[in-house]
């Protein structure tokens, strides 16, 4: 399907390697520390929808990372009857990525379900974590007042038209939505195996208590975008009460996908936090 | 008094230029965009203490002159039934700064009070600013439930052991207080006529109604100590809010003070945002 096309040098980092029982998809690029890109969920969602416009600035510094999550991209997308798509199992699967690599201590950037799988390792196992950055992490039960873009999400029905209301609603006002962007999520989605994944991940639970979330030591930096009407300037405000070692960075005029929507920003700045001793 | 001695480069860069009836005391250095710094009220407050830190690196860049306002530091300390000391006044004696001396547009970066400066010259003479920075500003009226840090205020005794309490208040838990610092503090206010000032300055209204500060368009950065008593994380909040073209920087560990408490990241972080285009 020419819309999954990749350009060359994303064909030339894209890896498969077997963890957990997973077929899981990454690309990989840079030399450097490692830095583990983590991306949400949702109808289409990916590594390379999320990261495509990031990868390449952060190789730079980085020996960078950006896999898919099972059940998502190119990974595999077992049944639901044979594996259960639960944040537990994401959190496994990424700390087994990481052993099965033979990284030892890597810094992760996670955004919305990518975010509550960064959360998980932290929590589960910190000593495979150097830095964390949240980019409108879920992990919290914030109550949202404005239940609109799940009712949005809800009514996703599989077209091209749906998968560009899903984009519209995920991000900000001034954000230009590439048509190219929505025909590759577009055609993700028309895989039966994904569709199925999907139904089940949807309604995994992805949060953490307050204690649990609380009780992360790493240095972490908080990314928020003020448009952002998934995780909510309310539920980023949380983070940075409860991670005593977080610093906030806020964007306005963006949603959910900072990565996307202020690439050369978000960059730079993530790049900074992870490089340097802010403390 | 030797506790007043400046270094040669400060001496070097130390000037004055009369303002609106006010003999006013300036730092002036480097070449490049008018960067104009305001420091802080509070007993001992001026542009020396608030800025000394930071002077040499925004050079590399700026043109970047600190000033004291009426009542502070090296400048002119008039009678309060001579000088109404109120942030009308403030406003308008930066506005004439800015004018006396030939700047026509300059980047503001405003601390506490000189926050609050700030917010007014871009209320009231927006064509003069490009872009602000709020460094832990008053100018709003939101709530602090902690009312300690203003009994340790009123509680000032004008002793050198006054003033390091009253140094203790506005910083995080992890900063160490230099005894030069608190001896400068305490050597200015000395001065018969700063204590007189003082006693007015600290009882001026700081607030503008939400609706003006709302009207403020320009690009403008809210960097907020977690730690901060004075400059609440509520308060700083709301500016993100209120200023639709705003972002944010939050940093922990750190009370009212960071382009102290953090140098180096401050002056990194706002550099940034003033020479760059961030929209």
């Amino acid at each position: 399907m020419t819309a999954l096309n990749l350009p060359d040098w994303a064909i030339d980092a894209s890896k498969t390697v077997m963890v957990d029982g997973i077929e899981t998809h990454y690309f990989e690029l840079g030399s450097g520390p490692a830095l583990i890109l983590i991306h949400g969920g949702g109808p289409g969602a990916d590594s390379w929808g999320n990261w495509r416009d990031t990868l390449c600035d952060y190789a730079k510094s980085f020996r960078v990372i950006a896999y898919d999550m099972p059940g998502f991209g190119r990974s595999a997308k077992p049944s639901p009857q044979s594996y259960p798509y639960d944040q537990a199992s994401r959190n496994r699967h990424l700390a087994a990525f990481i052993e099965t690599l033979g990284l030892e201590q890597v810094h992760l950037i996670g955004n919305s379900m990518g975010g509550a799988t960064s959360l998980g390792l932290c929590i589960e196992r910190p000593e495979l974590v150097e830095k964390l950055v949240l980019m409108g992490a879920a992990g919290l039960a914030v109550n949202n007042p404005d239940p609109s873009y799940k009712e949005t999400l809800r009514a996703y029905d599989g077209t091209v038209e749906g998968m560009h209301t899903v984009m519209a609603a995920l991000t900000g006002s001034r954000f230009k939505i590439e048509e190219d962007s929505v025909r590759y999520r577009d055609a993700l989605m028309r895989d039966p195996a994904a569709r199925v994944a999907i139904g089940t991940i949807v309604r995994s639970d992805l949060t953490y208590s307050e204690d649990k979330i609380a009780a992360i030591k790493h240095p972490t930096l908080v990314v928020a975008g003020k448009e952002d009407k998934v995780a909510i300037p309310a539920r980023n405000q949380r983070y940075l009460e409860l991670l005593d070692n977080s610093w906030g960075f806020i964007v306005p005029h963006v949603g959910h996908w900072v990565m996307l929507e202020a690439p050369e920003l978000f960059v730079q700045i993530t790049s900074q936090f992870l490089e340097q001793d802010w403390e």
